[in-house]
């Protein structure tokens, strides 16, 4: 990249509303020659927030960037913003988390391989050994990292875990049907940043083997929820959600095979929404600008 | 009806699983004339019951399906059968109970008077008199019953419901958003044959106020339910479910205006199945021959 | 309203594309004391036209819109733009055509009286008599203008219907299952004002009868479409879609109570996505900043 | 198999209707010892026609398998009956066509190889070669047969492909997004065994490009259809179709994206529902036991 090529950054913010803040922020773009492609505001009412996300093309390289970031930093302060200017074209490196089901991470790496999906996997770590040869037929990294069922022994595998995870230096970790509980500790360190997908209609069927539970309530609808992993189990912020109809003959096997879309479905489009930068977090909610 | 008439007939059973019962039944049918139109089987493997729905027509008038019914009943026993047989073209009598919300009220009645669901009314019961001029709109007697909040109170005026509900001697009764709970005497009374809708995706959000609920986790869908009550709260046997995408943007207000056609559309569905006799409630769920 | 009230304003744009637009736009806004609520931006790649809706509130009342609207004038033209300045709490005159389904009628005049849709009817014109008592219970005027099958009558029809409408002054005129040609010489005069739901999936089965059309093609989804009216018959741009599942054994009176629920939800959610100024055409195409 | 073992079988049946056709098919398979399992009867009014799927279960392996069949063919006769008697536990041979968009091929040989769908693929065959090592990986014979554009090179091309497919004998012909003309020799070879995908609500967006299509046109959903392939191009009975929603900003190359999910749903729904013989063709029609 030489120093006049264009950029395509993402500037997502919030702060305490009051009157200017658009006036603010696109004249400071404006005086630099950005241009506005997509952007949406909002004024969350009951918070009285304001949530901004603009995508906008500047020339000037990298350089440029780095100039418009420090530039900004007195304006965020002086609106007690939080914020993140984000170079779109830069891929996110993303960590893997899998245990034995395959559909998420095939329909993943697939749609990566394609180039529906742009995103950097420095490795995937599992718990079995199973996807080894498929994870290793993309060229990527795979850890096998047993989690035995003894406290001590779980304690060192989740240990081990962190430590993979931490050396991969990811943007973002995908839970793509990781049968393991994430410790908070880990949450905490990656907040915001960790993505699980639970194959319900949450706050439906909250914990283990959520569609035997929904066999059990003899649901019309089963569902699958992408959310952010919190400290508490299936409780975080929910990014996105969809279902698909079964019928009364559908065993749980079946469920299981309608369920993969859905799950697949959802996942990939929650996770699109968190690369291009379109979620923001507010308490336990998600503002989504779709 | 002149004797000669064709009459459009629906029996439904249940049974044991063995060999041989469709043969048994429809032999029985095509020995009397009968001309099957729509008819499903389905042997369910987990409980090794076998359920069937047959709709057929038959010369003879009224006078052929009392016969049909007479002659039925030892083969029905030697099955082991609960069944019923249900002449199609006999309106059922629906006594609707509501209280201030008017959405479901209107449609079921709408829809009724351009034919697209066929039922009677003997009468509206509500705990508020606020839909009244409505109902006496379509000729349909309205009961104002107030329902006070001190035990002494509310038990009499549930023994007063009940005996209005006796009174017109219902085939069916439909919760069309009722705000009380219908007590345990009743459902037992008028068991599988009581239809609530509740505006969530059931097991989500039970009881009081599901909207707020689901404002509270911050769901991406919110659902309707339609389902037989029982004596535990919104959790007697499924019949339809459905949702509707909403965004951040969303206020309660905004939900309870999206879920409208969420819960007309659901109940309308489920309470169709309920009058076609297209839902077998088996346990805690329902087999439905749609 | 006191001049000091605070009003509910958007501003409605489109421009050739260019930096700064936003700053000058927002900026602009700020310094009369608005306060951005809801807003979003867009640049067409293809057309490289840029489309903005902004909504906010203001203090000083009427007064204050209109010294806004005389203000943004010379801005407006420096930057080519087309634009207009909505008072949010406005309720838009609604002029609404019917023959003689009345689904869609009753749809919206009852989501008129319970709030759920804000419009003002100063007329209802039909070329049929039959759901003039319908529109009356309501308290809204209804013109039965019938439309012969001969060139002269039929066209002094049209004229009488033109001249209803134009007496009533309507912003938007609804076309709720009107079963005539909307003449393109009136098309003009409202352009982009007047609202058609086809019960199809635009582009197929234009014209008559579109469930016969689907019946005989045998398709497994039937759909509506709402769009704007232009000369060219079901061919004007889209504002909403949506379809349902119908089943071998729906015959067309199934497909035509299946799909007045699709047609009320399409309709109800293109005709307030016009009424919230949300929708803007571009070509034949039209941006939704839904 | 030993000679005991229960075979699970389905008969799939039409004919002309009268009265007593399941009495004597039902009491055929008691008087045999088959149990059914999922059964469904349908009479179409408007063709006057009788349709009936059956599974069952039977003791007595292969050799009971074939009696049955051989002891059928009188009533079948003497019925009118078009029907076939199905192994459901034999494995179709499956071949599939391919051009250079691999999302439905890699779909359905994942869904193959975890057991979600159950089929042998004697070889793909593709007029690219493109598609051969995500094959190969499969160990999967692939077959490479380029299409000149000259006439007489097409001409030798088309009948190479109908040759390998005669010496694959498939039961089953699928065109995964194979973007050639199948000719109409090779559809009445094999007749109602060819499923096609088409990225399309069919009616809309006939032939090439649909994507290019539904975006000139502006249309607020994009489908998918699958259906069997006929002499007319697109215009064959119809099993299967499915939508998604687009936004005013989705590209044809998002559409693409988006829509690879809906055309792997519906073609393996309705490949599925074909594989299972759940699907009769009736006229241009199906008659769909799902």
């Amino acid at each position: 990249m030489s120093a006049t090529d264009p950029v395509r950054l993402r500037l997502i913010a919030s702060c305490p509303d009051r009157i200017g803040i658009v006036a603010r922020v696109a004249t400071f773009l404006a005086d630099r020659g950005a241009s506005i492609t997509d952007a949406a505001q909002y004024n969350d009412a009951r918070s009285d927030m304001f949530f901004m996300r603009s995508e906008f093309t500047m020339g000037g390289g990298d350089a440029a960037r780095i100039e418009l970031e420090n530039a900004f930093k007195p304006i965020a302060d002086e609106l007690k913003m939080e914020w993140r200017l984000v170079d779109a074209d830069r891929r996110q490196r993303v960590v893997l988390l899998v245990s034995k089901f395959d559909h998420c991470l095939a329909y993943l790496l697939h749609r990566r391989t394609v180039g529906d999906l742009e995103f950097d996997v420095p490795c995937v770590i599992s718990n079995h050994d199973d996807l080894r040869s498929l994870v290793e037929w993309y060229g990527i990294k795979y850890h096998h990292v047993p989690v035995p069922k003894d406290p001590e022994g779980k304690q060192a595998a989740l240990q081990k875990t962190a430590d993979l995870i931490g050396e991969a230096e990811p943007d973002t970790i995908v839970l793509a049907r990781y049968m393991q509980i994430f410790p908070p500790w880990l949450c905490e360190r990656y907040r915001h940043r960790v993505i699980n997908i639970h194959h319900s209609f949450l706050p439906s069927f909250v914990g283990a083997k959520p569609y035997h539970q929904a066999e059990e309530r003899g649901v019309k609808l089963i569902g699958a929820t992408c959310h952010y992993v919190t400290e508490e189990l299936d409780a975080g912020p929910i990014i996105e959600q969809d279902g698909v109809r079964i019928r009364h003959s559908d065993s749980i096997k079946d469920m299981m095979r309608l369920g993969k879309d859905v799950e697949n479905a959802v996942l990939s489009r929650g996770f699109r929404y968190h690369l291009e930068d379109r979620v923001i977090v507010q308490g336990n909610k998600t503002i989504l600008f779709s």
